[in-house]
């Protein structure tokens, strides 16, 4: 099992647009390659989608991480820092629109899967500490996903 | 990037134990490589967790499926069934315990993130069609995370 080899192929793109002078993030557009663009009929029945990604520059594999604004280091599993052992990102998406885009390199992109509040949505009784951690702190009054 | 391959390798298992006489699922199993353990530092901190995982037996992709009790072809990308493209597997789990279990085989655990409700626990104004896909009615009525 350990030295089993999971493959995977990007089935697209995400890119985040940011507005050069004011730094502001814009909604994302994550395109799917014609092959398969299909696969997403029926997605516009949720108003959210999660974004499965690879984290392009997620640098070597750390057990622990000193997340952003933080002084002590954490366990890599209890952040969303892109330093960890399978560079797995996840992000949570409103779904504005479905519309024809043209992204020529950006995030690669595993997976879409819908939202829905009967399965994806739970009451908390711990949240972590409330200083953000690295990904927190990038998403930080954004809107949606921004790029890692 | 079309033909970029990831490769991914497991951090621990997962294993859905099942009541045989009742068929009852009981709360999930993760076990992480002792190579990783100190990755999972502080998750205490958080009362649920992301599993991410590799379906095991997903079988051939298909961009269209037939969502169990429906009658109709879905995206696939508008399903959680295990046919994908990238065969992640996805759930929620509530954080019960941090112990030592003793797992031999099972289904291969790619990432854990935390789960906090201010990124992750969103309002949706749709939540798709009614009926259950073939993921939710396995985990219909379940708590937690039951085996792909």
């Amino acid at each position: 099992m350990r030295e089993t080899a999971i493959t995977y192929r990007p089935i697209g793109v995400i890119r985040s647009e940011h507005d050069a002078a004011e730094e502001t993030p814009i909604q994302p557009a994550a395109e799917v390659f014609p092959e398969f663009a299909s696969g997403l009929r029926d997605l516009e029945g949720f108003s959210h989608v999660y974004l499965i990604y690879h984290f392009p520059q997620a640098g070597a594999p750390k057990l622990l991480v000193k997340p952003f604004l933080q002084d002590m280091e954490r366990g890599v599993f209890a952040t969303r820092a892109p330093s960890r052992a399978n560079a797995v990102g996840l992000t949570i998406v409103e779904l504005v629109r479905r519309d024809g885009v043209d992204i020529l390199d950006g995030t690669p992109l595993l997976d879409i899967k819908p939202y829905t509040a009967k399965f994806d949505r739970f009451e908390t009784a711990r949240n972590g500490w409330d200083e953000l951690d690295e990904e927190t702190a990038r998403r930080r009054g954004r809107r949606g996903y921004t790029s890692p």
